[in-house]
């Protein structure tokens, strides 16, 4: 697909993943805006689009703000909705929250898509924390449906409108259902965006850190190879009104994560502490993603083993480490 | 169990089933306080708690608001937490508000007995609908979940919070899934409580309702055999933290149903019609519930046939039409 000029919106795009797919749409000429209600705790970083400042423009409020986003989103012909929270912990907290950021929000975007802009092509970014401790390895889209917590719940009936909305009103949506994405312009401050970014700032920082059980088996994407889903999600209207698992890297125990991690960075450590009792409530265990429709469906396929891209994070993050802890 | 003195709450009290289950469990001497939003479209109706005034106290406000209802939430011993809208077309029509009454309200509710009253007993009217068009029949509990609509997507967020809650926080509740319930203090006006009253109206007003298509199957339970099953699910803790498919008289094609009502009031008539195109995006065809693992575990079972529960709904409304017309 020809990405010059397109007209495209990104929800969240001053977060994680969505810097980084409006950088690389910015790099292939599409006129990107990116909607951000900028909760820093979740993500949002004015760093992460830092010097792109005309080639992205920026509309700051919440999604869910009809008269604020809907020029954007009227003028869209792609629409990549990735704008969340995704703490586990904290949604258990403040449940009425996140109801509000991840499922609320998006009903309303989808709403004022279907009202002002039904043809626009809708690309969500799902998770597979739904699923809740996987029955079999991998797991494929068939899986049962077991939300281990709140964010879960949400998520789930957030990823039900989209597909709805596809059935029902004939919306060009397609979900992917993400495991844990890492990479430059991850939250690094805290654990609140996945473990891994906690453990990225200590090596950073040449400290230690913990790592809870550590024989779970997780899948990691590095960031640039979900960009490439992202865009292949949008390039392919056979995925439309559908969800796919999204995977990455060959599964990995955190152990082994933690010791990769380490000696790529050469500096840090870890030690292994047990599982704290009020995570294990809502934690999965292992997760192992198949994700051989989408492949099989696009052509996608990650492309970036585990150490190159934590090679490539640890290299990011030392050279902007100001911005992020 | 013994109810008398029993301090009892009843969300959507006014309603239909909830009024139903009010009236027993005032009979049986449980000190039973009704919540209600006196939502009159949703099915909310003075008349359904007409001359038992004394005998069950009313709190009119919405579940979701803290300070009204929280002082009879924390007394109660047990909570029915039935308050809610039916209606499929407008929960797609008025999203948001469907996720307002069915979903935000709940989560409301749920955190504060989980702060307020976390040993109460708590049992939540959950619904066949997000089964979507059965993939087997007769559908049992462990048949994918597939939201056909809004209704059925914040529904099952809602069941999903009360199990979530009982295996995180320990709360007791049990979710009972409802396929169509019928019975006195039905809203008869329109179709939002199921396509039933509407034909009820149409019987005890002597005129001709339509039925759409007629060889979808269905089950349905006579609301006095529901309330047993509330009753029973409140007195088995076995049944705490998990969902029952509750079914009740044995399946029939709605053109037969149809027959049968009209035969049994000995007025009225109908037309088959074509199933609108609107409607048939959100229908699920036919449905039969395999509820034997709740029957099982509490040895309760439907006990009123189809033409007993026709004649005795038929007969209530000719005697109070007014009120329900």
């Amino acid at each position: 697909m020809e990405w010059r000029n397109v007209p495209v919106v990104i929800t969240g795009g001053m977060g994680f993943i969505g810097s980084n797919l409006a950088l690389r749409l910015a790099g292939l000429g599409a006129a990107v805006t990116v909607i951000d209600c900028m909760l820093s705790r979740y993500g949002a970083n004015r760093h992460n689009l830092h010097g792109t400042r005309g080639d992205i423009r920026v509309v700051e409020a919440d999604m869910g703000t009809e008269e604020s986003v809907a020029p954007a989103v009227e003028a869209a012909s792609v629409i990549f909705n990735l704008a969340g929270q995704t703490s586990h912990m904290d949604s258990m907290q403040e449940p009425l929250e996140d109801l509000r950021i991840n499922q609320l929000s998006n009903l309303s975007l989808l709403e004022l898509i279907r009202r002002s802009n039904p043809g626009a092509r809708v690309i969500f970014s799902s998770t597979r924390q739904f699923y809740g401790p996987p029955r079999y390895l991998p797991v494929d889209e068939a899986h049962p449906i077991a939300a281990p917590d709140i964010n879960g719940i949400h998520k789930y009936a957030a990823e039900s409108y989209h597909l709805l909305f596809a059935r029902v009103y004939g919306l060009r949506t397609t979900a992917l259902r993400l495991t844990n994405v890492f990479g430059p312009r991850m939250r690094i401050r805290d654990a609140k965006q996945t473990f891994l970014g906690i453990w990225i700032r200590h090596v950073i920082e040449n400290t230690r850190f913990e790592v809870w059980g550590g024989e779970q088996k997780r899948d990691f994407t590095y960031v640039e190879d979900l960009v490439d889903a992202l865009l292949a999600a949008a390039e392919c209207d056979a995925t439309i009104g559908q969800a796919y698992n999204i995977g990455g890297c060959p599964p990995i125990t955190l152990r082994e994560l933690a010791e990769l991690l380490v000696r790529t960075a050469g500096t840090g450590g870890f030690d292994i502490r047990e599982f704290p009792a009020e995570r294990k409530k809502i934690d999965i265990g292992d997760y192992v993603a198949d994700d051989s429709a989408f492949r099989k469906l696009t052509g996608w396929q990650a492309k970036t083993g585990l150490a190159d891209g934590l090679a490539r994070t640890v290299a990011f993050y030392r050279a902007h480490a100001a911005h992020y802890i």
